[in-house]
């Protein structure tokens, strides 16, 4: 029998339990050995559960225990989750988790903790919730480089901008319905703020390219400001507006990173990712593109994530499975006025396409039904972060910028 | 270091040589040891690779070596594959092969050789190319019951397929296109047919329902009745034409496994899978639909797959990864003529739309531009599918069947 511990018994770790419980029998079958959920964590009891009898408030219950050897972390938050986790990897147990502020913030020392102990710290539902992506990535992409990273990280901007794209509903509108189905939380901000696909892009890129990329290295911006007349001009050009969290290697062995929302070409397959589909695209040097796609939250999705890692571990337990990317460099991530992005303006004033061409280049213009006198929208050619802004700064006078959008690219 | 022997230099197996010696550092840090290409069975000679040292006519001079832990099988064909593959794994090595024919015909056996002499027997290039399909479905869908797989396995007929939809290509030109760019091979019935396709639902069947699946007991219809007429009619209902693979547990707990052109409504993800793309959707019970896209073939992606393999057993030699599935009951397979679909027909001849209906029940009749006097397609509701059959033969000097496909479902 192999003994796990669960801190945390909210969404996602009360899953996590059902599971365990339910499918104890092909469980065991396919871990080699009964998985046995012997303690859990939470401030909160919970009288009604079948495991009433193993809920504990005291951390040092689970620390000290030396029969058990996995500890599932589903209690979210950097605190204490960050040093009940490392105290369990240094207390020689492994650790799986669903915990994305923490792997993103603390994923290098805490993979470093593991390997010295020989145990694994495995964060599957991190990203993606039930999509398979970490492991794959991994194991089964091994053989390649992975140049570039790309996809739709959070479901709740993505429902919101596929009801603002397919129904015309306003960003307020969509987000309020998003708060009504339970997608979005009451404060919003993590999600329509670009943080938690901001979360999601820094442990793909640190596992791509072997190196810690923090949170705050990442340029990262959110839907709030995108307007149904944007997702017009978009669909006119053949466009749809989707966050995009991307990971690039740039040549000069830097990266890319950022989080914004970007004009996809409907031919392209994340396009057609849409409501709270999650799905990342990643390009090898030998496989060339793959791409994961499914549900990217949500209880039982999420907890059959965390039992696989629990499942993997049981079959391997001394096995170090080489998860490992190094701390982060002071120049991991190349500076963001660097990026080289194709642009989409929207401006209001008396400017005129040539006005327009000498700021930016080479411009196509877009239309769209209804369009207002002096309201102007087009794509430009790629050109570094920088001159586009310098562009944009030399409008005073001219016109008003009223939306601007990369192109995924 | 880690020795391999390569038993097979062609496409795949000579893909493996050169990404096994290109990438050497790399393989070397994940894998946590060096990995040594030292032998290479093949009864063609190489003198112009940087190996032609390494090539053997003998297989005994890999089957007796002892320092040979992995052997990569490229051979392709089921003799002597097998017996090759067999005699290495008795001998207590681990092998790894991109075979699909030998992995759907001679899995069970393979796999149980593979446990009883606690090697591994792995074979994640066997399906969708350089897609990971077989080790996220084994490992991180392990919390889930999988109830349905359906993908467009074959990239030859999704080509075929695509000419045909978006270019309104023939069958006929379109399959010599295929043959022209290297897609389709000169004898082209394993794809056209189907028979490919089948081997791979196959090896996804068995591992999803943990009994082995023969293509044998699989029905198999390829796609060379498929004409561009069913291509019109089928797009003025919403629906394109793919070469599908399911595989569905049924209620009684036996399951449905077949291969054959279906009608996927554009709405699905699946209906916008296009050119030699495979993609694979997998329905676990706790994770709902997740689907994995990308190119299924080519050297290097299926090389890569192998080389992750390779990659996976170096770090766990002797560890059994508990990847295996029963040999198959009599019954596992339902019998074809009760599985349930809905279809798609094309009939010629003086038949009324109440005349159709006293033999299918409630029909949707689908239309197209330039459609002839006397032709009608229509769409039924779900039956079985001897039920469609015996409709069919009342069809006698009312009309006569020109085309019938399933629908997605």
């Amino acid at each position: 029998m192999i003994k796990i511990a669960l801190m945390g018994h909210g969404v996602v770790g009360s899953g996590v339990a059902e599971i365990l419980e339910e499918k104890k029998q092909s469980l065991a079958q396919k871990a080699g050995d009964a998985l046995y959920c012997a303690k859990i964590l939470d401030l909160r009891e919970f009288p009604d559960t079948p495991y009433a009898d193993r809920f504990t408030k005291d951390f040092n219950d689970i620390a000290e225990d030396e029969s058990i050897q996995i500890v599932v972390e589903a209690m979210g938050g950097l605190h204490p989750a960050y040093e009940f986790v490392k105290a369990c990897l240094e207390k020689g147990k492994n650790v799986v988790t669903s915990n994305k502020e923490l792997v993103a913030e603390k994923g290098a020392e805490l993979l470093a903790v593991a390997k010295a102990k020989n145990v694994n710290f495995f964060f599957e539902a991190s990203v993606g919730g039930g999509i398979p992506i970490i492991r794959p990535m991994h194991l089964c992409l091994a053989a390649n480089r992975i140049d570039e990273i790309y996809g739709i990280l959070n479901g709740t901007t993505n429902f919101i901008l596929t009801k603002m794209i397919q129904e015309q509903m306003t960003f307020d509108a969509a987000l309020s319905l998003a708060q009504q189905l339970g997608y979005a939380e009451k404060n919003p901000a993590a999600d329509i703020d670009g943080i938690d696909a901001c979360r999601k892009i820094c442990i793909l890129a640190s596992l791509a390219f072997g190196r810690h990329v923090y949170p705050q290295e990442v340029y990262t911006e959110g839907i709030s400001n995108i307007t149904l007349e944007d997702v017009a001009y978009a669909r006119n050009g053949g466009y749809v507006v989707k966050l995009i969290g991307q990971a690039k290697r740039l040549p000069d062995g830097k990266s890319q990173v950022m989080v914004s929302p970007a004009l996809v070409p409907v031919e392209n397959q994340l396009s057609r990712v849409d409501d709270v589909f999650n799905s990342v695209l990643i390009k090898g040097d030998e496989t060339g593109e793959v791409m994961f796609y499914g549900k990217g939250a949500g209880k039982l999705p999420t907890a059959s994530a965390v039992v696989a890692d629990v499942v993997h571990i049981a079959k391997s337990p001394s096995t170090s499975q080489s998860l490992i990317w190094e701390d982060s460099a002071a120049d991991t991530v190349a500076d963001a006025s660097a990026y080289r992005n194709a642009f989409y303006y929207r401006l209001q004033g008396p400017i005129s396409k040539e006005q327009i061409e000498a700021l930016w280049g080479t411009v196509t213009v877009l239309s769209r039904q209804g369009q207002p006198t002096g309201e102007v929208a087009f794509l430009t050619g790629v050109m570094p972060e920088s001159q586009a802004e310098s562009a944009e700064k030399k409008l005073a006078g001219k016109a008003e910028l009223l939306g601007k959008i990369r192109l995924l690219g």
